[in-house]
């Protein structure tokens, strides 16, 4: 897509899952030129990067970008340590999938190149309801992080400040399904599975799948997931 | 070196500079077992990295670890990007070789290893007094990226929180310098310059050596800066 003289600029961060791309189309019909970001951050489910070429092909964005950031060396995380399970069944507290300072991370990632690129907007599809209990999918720490942006760049101290825009914090899944399929999202582009195979197909067990199962089921309609065999 | 049993982890974010160096010193005889942390971000002066690695190895690390992160995407910053040329007479405000969110960046990282560490410490050199003018280096930017910490990851959440340490935020050069120097700090083995040749040597005149060179001259002493012929 080509950007029209004047436009304003978001920074949109698309992992290739059903909550970014619905952030992604809300941008756009917010008037955005969307420049969609991706982390090839070592995960297991490369699915996710080829699942984001496709969603931001088919949802007009400017451009996407994925940034090689190697977070193996961290370790710590189901989804970047091959020692450690995805878990498939419900548990207490916080998760082994959760990858420590991810959402730090990435933000950071997305508000280097905000400013450069001239955005001001930044467009993250974390969600406080559905969330499987990541303490980076909370409103207190986007506008935290909102406050670093504002005071640890030029464009904070010198220009107009930076907007963290989270715009599906507070809405359950089947509310942001609803949502995107107005702004003609298609989901069967999407991965969500924390164990998908080559071809994005998902495991339907892990936390990730029963989440989405159970948002498209109470959305009603069809839910264009594809399963492993 | 090896890390007793019992002791009290510290991430300390090292350059290869002047500054890290001593903060590196200053986390050890605070009775850190120091984990060192250094990106490759495809900057202009890959001297740095051969510096922090003797650095590390001078002053005792435990382990020393290089995180890649590409931001030659990004752009916008004359230590990542060719186009832009590095200053070599003093400007006014904020100057080219700022790079754009590259200390909620390395934080970011650092956070992410320290919480996986165990460690609660993270040590940044930054310097609020011969800062070139970074918004990043400030004292609140370092309040508000602690708060994003604190609310962002399993280990402010439910456990004990994390403290970024800025020991030199106030300390003007030759102070730092003095400090360092007292705690056995070899500044031949550090590389401040902004375009240092890959065998660690000096330009002398962009922004980064001549804070130095005043630095040392008002220290005293001698001045271990190895300069290009």
């Amino acid at each position: 897509m080509t950007e029209a003289a004047g436009t304003r600029r978001a920074v949109v961060l698309l992992s290739g899952g059903l909550d970014s791309a619905t952030c992604l189309a809300l941008a756009r019909d917010a008037g955005f030129a969307c420049h969609a970001l991706s982390i090839d951050y070592g995960q297991r489910h490369d699915a996710e990067l080829a699942a984001a070429r496709r969603v931001a092909a088919a949802l007009g964005a400017v451009r996407h970008q994925v940034f090689d950031v190697d977070l193996r060396p961290v370790g710590g995380s189901a989804l970047t340590d091959p020692a450690v399970a995805v878990p498939e069944t419900p548990g207490e507290g916080i998760p082994p999938t959760y990858v420590p300072a991810r959402n730090t991370l990435l933000l950071s990632l997305a508000l280097g190149w905000a400013e450069v690129l001239g955005a001001r907007h930044i467009y993250t599809g974390v969600n406080a309801v559905d969330y499987s209990g990541y303490p980076d999918c909370r409103p207190e720490f986007i506008r935290a992080f909102q406050a670093v942006a504002n005071l640890g760049t030029r464009a904070g101290v010198e220009g107009d400040g930076f907007t963290i825009a989270t715009p599906l914090i507070h809405l359950p899944k089947h509310e942001i399904i609803r949502l995107g399929r107005g702004l003609g999202v298609d989901y069967g582009l999407t991965v969500s599975c924390y164990q998908a195979d080559d071809a994005g197909r998902a495991c339907g067990r892990c936390d990730a799948c029963r989440l989405r199962a159970a948002g498209f089921e109470r959305a009603g309609g069809p839910d264009p997931t594809r399963y492993q065999a």
